[in-house]
C-alpha cells in the first residue's frame, strides 16, 4: 500500500528507484584472552593496513569530485591510523594483558574517546568522532564485517538512511544514487548542502524514514515538496513521472538562460550572482551562469585545521577565484566566525548568547593580526580580477570606518614594499544588524555598496534565534518589518549612487524575488543552482509593476499577508 | 598617602569614614576521633540551635527593613537547619564513625552541596549555595569563630568587601553604615540593586579594593563618580566634603519637589512614573513622588519559589499594588520570564542563545494556563484602581493579537462568572524588538499605548549581548540608530492618538532626558529613586528647544557625537 512520509526538500528534483537501506553494521566485541601475542598483534597490523587502504581510497575520491577541503577528513582518519600513542597503546594491552585484539582496540579507543569529549573545546570533540569513525573500520576488519557503503552500490537506488556521514556523501556514485531520504537533518545539514552541490534529489528530518522502508521496495523522493512516497500505485507512480519529467523539462530551460543576461519583461538588467564557500566551487558558478560571486564565505578557509591559513595560503585562494571569474565581480566577504562557527584554535570564551557575542568584524578589530594578514592577500590578489571587499556584521559606523582605515594602511605597506594593489577596489559592507538598515543613509555616503545578509536580520530584527526550534515561527523573511528595512537600505544605496545587493537565502527564494525586484535591489546572490530559476522567474516579471506592488506590500501588517500577496498578485 | 581607585558607581552619594574591612572567617575543620559521641551530638544540638537563633533575627530584620520577599532567602536557610535528612547523617557520622562534629558537619554538607550543584537545574544550585551559607555558619559556632557580620557594626564605617552576599546587606544598618565599596560586582549585581534602593553611596567592581584597604583608614567613597579615595590628604577632604555637601544640597531641593507636577520651562506635563518589582517597592515610589507606575515586573512573583503562584496569590499583590497606588496609573507587565530569568520549576529546555529565545509572551502565548491564570488575577484586581496591561517581547502582530484575545476571553469569562472588572483597562506592549519599532504604525492602530524597553531595544537593534563585556562597547543608548527607533514609535503613537512611555534604563538618564523630551515621550518611567532628579532636570529643559535639537541629533552619526552634542547644548 502507498505510504507517504513528510520531510523537509533539501534538494529539489524527483527521484524514483528502489531502496537501498544504509545501515551502521553492527560491532559487538566480546573480551577473549589470546595465548599468542604477537599473532594477534599482527592481526591487528593487519586490519590497520586494509583501514588505511580503504580510507586513501575514498580520500583520492572525495579530491576529485568535491575538492581538497572535503577530503580533508579522511586525511585527518588517516593521521589517527599512525598515531603511535594510540597503536601502541593497542599493541600493549594484547601483549601485557592477553586480550583480543578486538578488545584492546575497543578500551583503548573508548579511553581516547572519552578523554577528548570531556575536553570543553570543539577541536578536540571532533577528533573524538574522528578516532569514533576510524576505530569502527578497524572493528569491522577485525571481525570481518562488512561496512554498507555507498561505494558498493551498482545499481540504480534511492539511499534510506538515518543520516549521512561526510564519509558517506564523499563515496556517493551520481551515476547510481538517485536520491536520498534520511531520518534526522535540516534544510542547511552537511547532507542536505551537499545533496544540493552534487544535484541529487534529497528529502531529510523526516523522523523515521528507516522504520518506514525495507530494502528493495519501490521509492519516490520528492526534494520539490518534501515527501517520501512509499511503495506508490500506478496512478501516484504515472502522477511522479510526469512531475520528473516536468521538472527535467523546466532544468533544460533554465540551462538554455545559462549564457543569458538577466532581463525583466520590461528590459531592465539585473545581476545575478553566486554565493561560494571554496575556490572548487566556482566551477558551479560558472556552469549556472552566474554573472558575478555576490558572497565568497572566507571562514572555510579558517576552519576545519589547527593554526591559522598563512598569508600565502589565503592570497592563492583568492587570486584562483578571482582569476577563475575573469573579470566579473567577486565579493570577498572578510573573516566571518564566532557565533554558530568556532574556531578552535582561537580558543575563544564561551558566550551565553554567541549570535550576539564576539565575532566577525568585532573580534578582527580586536585581533587586528588575523584581520591584517587577510587584507594582505586580499589586496595582493586584487590585481588578479575585479575585487570588492566586504566587512561582516558591521554595527556602527565607526565599526565601519576603522576596518576602512586598517584597509588603507595596509594598503600603503604593501605598496611601500613593491606590491602591486588595485585601486578599483569597492568596499562594501553587509547589512546584517538592525542598527545599519535603520542608519544606512549615513552609511551609504562612506561605503561602495551594501550587501543584505538576510539570515542574521530577520533573526536580530525578529529577536529569534534561527536555529531555535521553539521560536522559529517568528523567522519571518517576508515580515513588513524585514520588507521595511530592507526598502530603507536600497533607497538609502541608490540616494547615493551606490548599489544594494542580497547574499542571504531570500535572494533566491521565489517568494520574495518579486517583492525585492519592486523595492528595486540591484544584485541578487543566491546558491549557484537557484541562478536559473531565478533568471528565468524574472524574465517573465515587470520592474514597473513590481514596483508600485510592493508599495503595496509595505503598508501590509503580517508574513502571511505578503504571502497571500504574493501568490495573488504575481504566482497566478 | 591618597590613593584613588576606580570602580563603577553603583549607588549616587559620597560617604566618608573609617573603613570596616568584612572578610569571611577562615573555618578551617580538623578531622578528630571523639569518645562520647553523645556529648558530641549535643555540642552539634547546640550549634545548630545558635544558627537558628541567629538566622531567626536576620530574617526579621530583612522582613522589616527589605519586605518579606527579601527575607525569604533566610526562610529557606531555616529549612536547612530543620532538614533530617541533613541532620541525622551528621549524628550518624558522629555515632558511627566516631569522628568530631566539625568533620561530620563538614562532610555531610559538601556531600549534600556537590549534589546539588552537580545537577543541572538553577533552582538546585541555589539550594547548594544555602547549604553552604548554612553550613558556614554551624561550623564558626563549632569552631567558636566569630563571623564579622554587618549586624556587629556599631559606629560609622564605610563597608569593604570582596562582595556583599544577601544575608550581609540584610543585615546592613543604615545608622552605622555610609557607604561601601567592593572588589566584583556591576551596576546591576545584587548588592548595586540594594545599595541604590536603600540609598546608601557604594561603588562596585573596583577589582581590588579589599587588598589597598586596611580595616580603621579613612576612605572616601564616591558613588556619583565610582571612585574609592583611601587616607585622604586635607585638600582632597576638603574637596570630598564640599561635594558631599553639594549632593546633600541638591537632594533636599529634590526633595521639595515630591509633591510638585513635572513641568517643563515652556509649560508643557510630563508624566514621570517609577519601576518596581514587589508590591513593598511601593513605598519608595510614593515617598519619591512618582505619578504612577510605568513598569510592574511581575517575574519576581513566581521567581525563588517551587511551583507557580496561584490565581489568589496575583490577585492579592496586584490589589495591594493598585489600591496603595490610589487612582494613579499602574501598567503591570504581564510574565517576562526566560532569557537570562529561568523558572526552575518550568523545566525549560537550554537554549543556544537565551536572548534570543523562547521567553516572555512567546511562552505565554504556549502555556497557555500560565498565562490565562495571570490574566484572571490582572482583571480581578482591575477594579482597585487605574491597571494597564502591558505584554512583553512582541514581536509580530499577529502576538499582539492573540495576547488580546485571551485577555478578552479571560474577561468574559470573569463576567459570565459574575466577577466584577473594569472596562476601563489599557492595554498596551513593551517596544523591545526592532520589528516593532519599524512597524509602529500599525501596532498604534491596536494598541492603547508603547512602552519602550531600551535594555532589550538596544542589545537586539545593536546585536549586542549587553551581559557581555566583549561587546559591552556596542551597548549604545545615544547611537542614533537607536533614537531613530524610539521617534518612529512616539511619532506612530502621537499619530493614532496613543502615548508612548519608556521603562528601559535610559528613560531615567541625564543624558538621555533632554533627547527623549525633545522627540516627544510622553511618559519616562525609572527606578524610584530618579525621579525626583529628572524631575529637576526637566523643569529647567523647554520642550520646544529640546523638539528642535532632537532634529539635529538625529542627523548625527555616532553614538559619540550625539554624547557630544548633549553635553554642549543642554548641559552647558
Amino acid at each position: 500500500m502507498t505510504a507517504r512520509i513528510e520531510g523537509i526538500g533539501a534538494s529539489a528534483g524527483i527521484a524514483i528507484a528502489r531502496a537501498f537501506i544504509l545501515e551502521n553494521p553492527s560491532l559487538d566485541v566480546s573480551v577473549k584472552k589470546i595465548d599468542d601475542a604477537d599473532a594477534e598483534i599482527s592481526r591487528f597490523n593487519e586490519a590497520v593496513d586494509k583501514a588505511k587502504v580503504e580510507l586513501e581510497a575514498i580520500k583520492e575520491k572525495a579530491n576529485e569530485q568535491l575538492g581538497e577541503d572535503k577530503a580533508a577528513i579522511f586525511a585527518a582518519h588517516l593521521l589517527v591510523l599512525s598515531d603511535p600513542e594510540l597503536l601502541d597503546n593497542v599493541k600493549g594491552k594484547i601483549k601485557d594483558d592477553q586480550l583480543n585484539a578486538e578488545s584492546a582496540m575497543s578500551e583503548v579507543s573508548n579511553m581516547f574517546i572519552s578523554m577528548f569529549e570531556s575536553m570543553d573545546n570543539e577541536y578536540m570533540k571532533e577528533r573524538a568522532a574522528d578516532i569514533r569513525d576510524v576505530s569502527k573500520r578497524v572493528l569491522a576488519h577485525l571481525l570481518g564485517v562488512q561496512f554498507t557503503t555507498p561505494a558498493s552500490i551498482t545499481e540504480k537506488v534511492v539511499i534510506i538512511a538515518e543520516d549521512l556521514t561526510p564519509s558517506d556523501t564523499a563515496q556517493l556514485n551520481r551515476e547510481y544514487v538517485q536520491g536520498f531520504a534520511t531520518d534526522i537533518g535540516g534544510r542547511t545539514s552537511h547532507s542536505a548542502i551537499m545533496a544540493r552541490s552534487m544535484e541529487i534529489p534529497a528529502v531529510v528530518g523526516t523522523k523515521d524514514v528507516t522504520k518506514q522502508v525495507e530494502n528493495g521496495q519501490l521509492v519516490i523522493v520528492d526534494g520539490i515538496e518534501g515527501k517520501v512516497i512509499v511503495d506508490p500505485d500506478e496512478e501516484v507512480m504515472n502522477e511522479y513521472k510526469t512531475k520528473q519529467e516536468n521538472y527535467e523539462k523546466q532544468k533544460k530551460e533554465w540551462a538554455k538562460l545559462v549564457n543569458e543576461p538577466t532581463v525583466t519583461s520590461d528590459e531592465q538588467h539585473i545581476e545575478l550572482a553566486a554565493n561560494i564557500g571554496t575556490p572548487e566551487d566556482v566551477k558551479g558558478v560558472l556552469e549556472n551562469g552566474a554573472e558575478g560571486i555576490g558572497l565568497y564565505r572566507t571562514e572555510f578557509l579558517y576552519m576545519g585545521r589547527t593554526e591559522l591559513p598563512s598569508e600565502e595560503e589565503q592570497f592563492k585562494a583568492y587570486r584562483t577565484v578571482l582569476e577563475k571569474m575573469e573579470e566579473k565581480p567577486v565579493v570577498i566577504r572578510t573573516l566571518d566566525i564566532g557565533g554558530d562557527k568556532e574556531l578552535p584554535y582561537l580558543d575563544l570564551p564561551k558566550e551565553l548568547n554567541p549570535f550576539l557575542g564576539f565575532r566577525a568584524i568585532r573580534l578582527c578589530l580586536d585581533k587586528t593580526d588575523i584581520f591584517k594578514t587577510q587584507l594582505r592577500a586580499l589586496l595582493r590578489a586584487s590585481v588578479y580580477g575585479n575585487l570588492k571587499v566586504m566587512f561582516p556584521m558591521i554595527a556602527t559606523l565607526d565599526e565601519f570606518r576603522q576596518a576602512k582605515q586598517f584597509l588603507l594602511e595596509v594598503k600603503e605597506e604593501l605598496k611601500s614594499e613593491g606590491n602591486e594593489v588595485s585601486d578599483e577596489i569597492e568596499v562594501g559592507m553587509m547589512v546584517e544588524i538592525p542598527s545599519t538598515a535603520v542608519m544606512a543613509d549615513q552609511f551609504a555616503k562612506e561605503v561602495d555598496f551594501f550587501s543584505i545578509g538576510t539570515n542574521d536580520l530577520i533573526q536580530y530584527t525578529m529577536a529569534a534565534d534561527r536555529m531555535n526550534e521553539k521560536v522559529s515561527y517568528l523567522y519571518q523573511p517576508y515580515n513588513p518589518a524585514i520588507l521595511r528595512l530592507v526598502k530603507m537600505v536600497i533607497d538609502a544605496a541608490h540616494k547615493e549612487n551606490k548599489w544594494a545587493g542580497m547574499c542571504g537565502e531570500m535572494a533566491g527564494d521565489a517568494t520574495a524575488i518579486p517583492i525585492l525586484l519592486g523595492l528595486g535591489l540591484d544584485e541578487f546572490s543566491m546558491s549557484a543552482t537557484s541562478v536559473l530559476p531565478a533568471r528565468s522567474q524574472l524574465s517573465k516579471l515587470s520592474k514597473e509593476d513590481a514596483a508600485s506592488r510592493a508599495k503595496e506590500i509595505l503598508e501590509l501588517s503580517t508574513n502571511t499577508e505578503v504571502v497571500e500577496y504574493v501568490n495573488k498578485h504575481f504566482n497566478a
